[in-house]
């Protein structure tokens, strides 16, 4: 079955799509109508109908959803049915975080190594290697490196996104506190922890100046 | 001054620019017009300009902005112009990361606390307080607490923000891989991290597919 273009905005939208129905087979449901679907991600029926129907017709009228077969698909979709391969650049607190973090496994993504200047305190769980940066060339030809995490400081980032994209990895997920932008032939993510703690503090305060206000 | 009412989107951009200015004024530039901050964001110099008439015209026609007034002024608008105490709920590798994080540091965040059920394992740096959950209440109590940290699993995570914002605190920021949404009178931002690094894969997957298209 080929897939029909499918919309930014409903893309943003599958992995809540998936990690509902990932649950919803882990307790044992079966099927589920859109309805019930809707009220657990908190949108409208009218919408997770809409929403699926871009993937061709997977529910049944008056039956609902197969579960596990939409979870499937969208895992399918997202490109969550096959290994890949991380390396993670920086290994500061978040790279080991990261580089330990085991929820990543269940999805197919298998931490290889994390690269630093100074590896000396790095510790990450058994399976992990740690390797020195300048490693990473040789460590790329020999192993199946898909996506790579930067972890750096923010003024070290581009540097290692170019470098990493240099040497043919095609895929960025990037934690460094400031964002990097997507070149041609590179899929880019951003996680800039930074930014959204401001905008947090941004609403938290006017919040207080609202109630201050009413008070 | 009374500050106008600023757009979301305008709001959403104030983290990056005062990410930039405190860049040039560490490195001791004083002055910078709308070109060169516009080069360095990466998008016009007559957004700039429109971005922050927003807060009064900070701009002299020709002298260009004052680097430290500006980066202050947004600081003020950010909140981040005093200290705030920070909890955090769940002491795993992301809670312990952040509780160990020394670049909120800067921006007046100070990490009070770190809770869990079982508090055996966890490692911060000096300073910060181990507790077990239960004495949540009278920690809160005692002391200036104005931002909650949800870093525990998925099914914790909305019980931990009810319990938080239960006991007077109203702001939340979301590590945990579900969105909370933001009740009447609680500013909440959400870190979904597996939402990010599936919508990666997505992208990575459909740069393959049209390389290979072309190739």
């Amino acid at each position: 079955m080929r897939e029909k273009r499918i919309s930014e905005a409903v893309v943003r939208r599958l992995p809540k799509y998936y990690a509902c129905l990932k649950k919803l087979a882990e307790e044992g449901t079966e099927k589920v109508n859109s309805t019930a679907l809707a009220a657990l991600l908190r949108c409208t029926a009218s919408q997770v109908r809409q929403d699926l129907s871009n993937f061709g017709g997977f529910g049944q009228q008056g039956y609902g959803y197969d579960v596990a077969f939409l979870r499937d698909r969208i895992r399918a979709i997202l490109g969550l049915d096959r290994e890949q391969g991380v390396i993670i650049i920086g290994g500061g607190r978040i790279g080991q975080a990261l580089a330990s973090y085991e929820g990543f496994a269940d999805e197919g993504f298998r931490v290889l190594a994390v690269f630093d200047v100074d590896v000396s305190s790095i510790r990450v769980r058994p399976g992990v290697r740690v390797a020195h940066i300048s490693e990473l060339p040789d460590f790329v030809r020999d192993n199946d490196v898909e996506i790579a995490v930067i972890a750096t400081q923010a003024d070290a980032a581009a540097g290692a996104a170019e470098r990493v994209t240099g040497l043919g990895i095609r895929a960025v997920w990037n934690f460094a506190p400031c964002d990097l932008k997507a070149e041609e032939g590179v899929a880019v993510e951003n996680i800039n922890m930074s930014e959204s703690l401001f905008m947090l503090s941004y609403k938290y305060k006017n919040l207080s100046k609202e109630k201050g206000k009413n008070g």
